[in-house]
């Protein structure tokens, strides 16, 4: 196998907590997205969207998408159990997982694309998009830090991949000006704890 | 089990087309969103994000969020299989159902949410949002229609997922004005035939 990265990248970030909270290192090659690398016919082959991250597998096979490639790792290495330990666990981080995506990760990376500097001449920026983005994620801030009063990680009592998925969005969020506000105790409280873990800086 | 439905919903149709072609029928309660019904205490209790469809177990446990609970319900009963036969067409079918619902599925979400009379006065409805999606659209259209050149459904030579997810959002899509261009061939013949199942209209 061969994970094609992009170190500052929310989404392959998250296949590299993945490997690490696993105990697995796959050879890697970093793409130089800042420099077109991903836009090159070669890589295209790969993934025709252009995204990282890419798992390429011994036959050629190229899988896309972060979550798709994580949840295939589960799959070969289910142990410790990163997406639930039964089917009714799974759903249970399934669920939280796509409540993540949606509600933190999907407006944090829209702010990015909509007012970061990365992207500006990139994109065509539209602020109201991101002034859009960031309005929904105050509203889910509140909700979500209120979700934490009962229960030490997003999706219940074990670390999973709906943690994983959160706090690369609030990584990339400090990027651009979304931090976790400091009276959402419930919610600093677990983005300290999920941070500390050896894995967060894979 | 109990699935509390929106008849008229995207996500919800998901999961009815889902049920239709695995043969299983589950006892279903429609709730009436125009009436605010799933803004009332005991539906939040089930979903606190107010969201169709939700699956309720004979335990009482809810479980939100249509893909978690097809992917739920693929565990219970695997046959025939619509998200892959073994571990790698499961991530096939993951990676195409994200690739869908976030290059089509969301931007239909987006226009409906941001130009629907539907939404009018319900939400702060953002012009810029709905013609950012409108754009993205366009894009994704003309790439899906060249994936689709060589083969017969999104992820495979099998109906997935990821074709329940695709139809879904394209049913959505007609009612607001997003109907598939008649030139782009492939994606229009793929339409009629995912359409013209049995279970379309479930």
């Amino acid at each position: 196998m061969l994970l094609y990265d992009l170190p500052a990248g929310m989404h392959p970030r998250r296949v590299r907590i993945f490997l690490a909270e696993k105990g697995l290192t796959i050879p890697t090659r970093a793409v130089d997205a800042a420099q077109g690398e991903n836009r090159q016919p070669e890589f295209l082959r790969l993934n025709p969207m252009g995204r990282l991250p890419v798992l390429q597998l011994d036959d050629g096979t190229a899988i896309a998408e972060s979550l798709a490639i994580c949840r295939y790792l589960e799959t070969l290495h289910p142990q410790p159990p990163l997406w639930g330990s039964d089917a009714l666990d799974a759903a249970r981080v399934d669920m939280w997982t796509r409540r993540i995506e949606q509600q933190v990760s999907d407006p944090i990376a829209m702010v990015f694309l909509h007012s970061g500097e990365f992207y500006r001449g990139r994109v065509t920026q539209v602020p109201e998009v991101a002034a859009w983005a960031r309005q929904n994620l105050l509203t889910t801030l509140t909700w979500l830090d209120a979700e934490l009063a009962d229960r030490r990680f997003i999706a219940g009592p074990n670390y999973t991949m709906a943690d994983i998925v959160a706090q690369c969005a609030f990584v990339l969020g400090k990027a651009v000006g979304r931090r976790i506000p400091a009276e959402q105790a419930h919610l600093t409280r677990w983005f300290a704890e999920v941070t500390a873990r050896p894995t967060a800086r894979a």
